[in-house]
């Protein structure tokens, strides 16, 4: 079954395409008829194949379109990314969502953003009737040139690209830099929504065991000379499940493997504003030549105002625009506005250091209520708003989901994280998310 | 080196891949030794291959991403889509731009914006800083679906899923029904952002000539039992660049083929409140299994407020939602919460009413003027903004618009929007873009 998925999904079999017969894909596999007979049925269950009278299995006609879901091994629901996504997208105002990845609405600066709209309310007709310039609104982007610089990054304005989200950024660069087929390098564990992304664009995922210093240097090394990967999708600082950061080291010597292998890094980098202590930043050591740094404000300031950039080198700022321009046409000017008045009345400043005392002091008191049921964190993080923890001896972090799920709360288990799927006994939580007490009994209660 | 081009764009040719020896292409070809050299050369120039001593010649190695500009064929600059869209949108204030597709700021609505800001700056929390749902804000998809009920489109709110604009969601269908190589029609001449998008898709393009009743019917029947497409992408209401609406007949006989043959149809229905009276919608004479219906307010309310939205059959909706959790995470509310609080209060309605009169005057005005230079209208659009012009004979469109951008004017060159490259004695006119008579005499000197 997954032979001929993945043969769908990497276009070696079109629709239309007839199947090999029962008998010569068994002999092929080595299996049994019987065991082929099973998949090409479940796959005719599925939608993907049909079976013809007399003349075999075919894949299903046009009008089946593209399923992502379909793309990759199936997953249980619990550990299945756009579950996860949709579980936290979709929940009811009453449930609890420890497994989410943002704050809840209650810490976002909405003083800041109702002060912003009014201001926007008496702006000039252009900024709210007119398209944006196809990079976006200028003054936004010379601040973040400037923000970026802070980190060590050297960017002129005109290298940074609006886009309506971080998740926009990657995946318009992922459309711009990879090829279905391409093998792209992800942490193991990192964001689920990376590789729902890179299943969208066919890629071959392949992942990077993770440490407390970021990726591990020699297995990274390692699984670049074998898989001669393309790109290298990341976060430096607050590394997301972990928490972790790059430690200069392991940043110098991963920089030195990409040089080497000509590598392309992406560096996510939306958790930035969280920090106590900036991490080295990949695009600080090496340039924008082969590293492009993202950010977005969704996690810090609002998910409702969309906003996002990309700081690449001209060249590729130059195709990207393009990109833009054909899959967007462009820009709005309303969301570049907020994010800007808000960045500079010097509110977001005062917000953020607020904020990273109150996360600090979440951290403090989720991690001991979470070991006072025998969960533990795996490591520290410095700041952020993740907890990557283990669940007790035995239990299952799938199952445990499952089972909070039924009461109202949203978890995040570690697979859905896991390329390799290593992660069973893992959970992330969000420690802004685990305010209610009533969450800490219905983990008791879910855990048995 | 179309031919090596497309052997790249369709990844015939992969990066690192040897280019045959010249001697080789050239009896492959049936031309001269002497041309290959010379289009390896160029092919080197552009950075598209390399040649390494001795061995060859070779795709250009990774770090050369996708340049969509290269896909499809070299176009002159002022016939290219990417150049027009970059013009219209990065013009100077003081530039003229009867070649651009939208209305001016003071055309639009923007005492209704300025309320609508108001209102939200005191609307409740979640709304200015969560994630909106996967499908986008409810009432909005409620209004949505009873808008499209007026023009015969059975939907339910739950069919309706937002979008950032109506192109993300051209594109955002496109790469859920079409790999790279699927025959995709469009109308010739059609609005030539379709292309620049087709080609993101590396799609194969193939034009349909238009008429004044829609697409040629024979032809459409014709083209679609030898090219087999898997989609077809129109305007069924006042048609870019033409201003032409379907005819009832024109839409059943389309729809039949469309039938017959399992094609699926975008319907774009953008322009479809500049409409006086409503042309018939393949959605509503199909039913939305085959026909996806989508729009937008860019055009009527904000470019700046990114809105846009898909109807379709509820399967599908199910598998693009998965597809805009990937590629975009979720929309805010924002935009969203802006367009139905002025859909909703009553202003919305006035402003249409007065901007199709405002239009009828221009389009009068407008078209006398431009047959006093000799430009005459293809047809007289029952509403909307655009004329489709005929220049005097011999006069070509795309050095009028070279000679026009050097004195200040955005103009629109006929090829720009057609595929066949048929249309260089035409150019499309904004008529809400043509108020300024400096823009007559600047016409009237760049015709020479």
């Amino acid at each position: 079954m997954t032979t001929i998925r993945k043969r769908i999904g990497t276009r070696n079999l079109l629709s239309g395409d007839r199947l090999p017969s029962i008998r010569a894909f068994a002999q092929q596999m080595g299996v049994s008829n019987s065991t082929v007979v099973e998949a090409y049925d479940r796959l005719v269950a599925d939608g993907i194949i049909q079976s013809r009278r007399g003349s075999g299995f075919f894949v299903c006609a046009h009008t089946a379109p593209l399923s992502i879901t379909r793309i990759g091994p199936k997953l249980d629901r619990a550990i299945d990314p756009f579950w996860v996504s949709r579980q936290s997208l979709d929940a009811r105002p009453d449930m609890l969502k420890p497994g989410c990845g943002w704050l809840p609405a209650s810490w976002m600066p909405e003083t800041s953003i109702r002060r912003a709209l009014r201001t926007l309310s008496r702006t000039r007709t252009e900024t709210l009737t007119d398209y944006g310039t196809p990079l976006g609104l200028a003054p936004l982007r010379q601040l973040l040139s400037r923000r970026m610089a802070t980190y060590g990054i050297d960017t002129s304005p005109d290298q940074v690209l609006l886009t309506d989200s971080g998740t926009q950024a990657i995946d318009m660069l992922c459309r711009f830099l990879i090829e279905p087929g391409d093998t792209v390098l992800i942490d193991d564990p990192c964001y689920f929504n990376f590789q729902a992304l890179l299943r969208a664009h066919r890629a071959n995922i392949v992942g990077v065991p993770f440490t407390a210093n970021g990726p591990d240097v020699d297995a990274f090394d390692r699984i670049v000379k074998d898989t001669k990967p393309r790109l290298y999708i990341t976060n430096s600082g607050l590394h997301n499940p972990t928490g972790a950061s790059l430690s200069p080291m392991v940043a110098h010597r991963i920089l030195k493997t990409v040089e080497q292998h000509d590598l392309i890094v992406i560096e996510d980098d939306i958790f930035a504003d969280f920090e106590n202590t900036p991490a080295p930043r990949l695009a600080a050591l090496g340039g924008l030549d082969r590293v492009i740094h993202i950010g977005s404000f969704s996690k810090t300031l609002s998910a409702s105002v969309r906003c996002g950039y990309i700081a690449a080198s001209p060249d590729w700022i130059d195709g990207l625009t393009d990109l833009k321009i054909a899959t967007g046409f462009s820009s709005g000017n309303l969301a570049p506005e907020l994010v800007l008045s808000i960045l500079k009345d010097g509110t977001y400043r005062k917000h953020m250091d607020a904020l990273r005392t109150r996360l600090a002091t979440a951290m403090t008191r989720v991690t001991s209520r979470l070991q006072s049921l025998g969960i533990t964190p795996v490591s520290t993080p410095d700041a952020g708003i993740f907890l990557w923890c283990k669940l007790p001896d035995g239990m299952n972090a799938a199952t445990l989901a499952r089972n909070a799920l039924a009461d109202g709360v949203v978890l995040a288990p570690g697979n859905v994280f896991s390329i390799s799927q290593t992660a069973d006994d893992l959970m992330r939580f969000n420690v802004a998310q685990c305010d209610d007490p009533k969450l800490f009994e219905t983990l008791k209660r879910a855990m048995g």
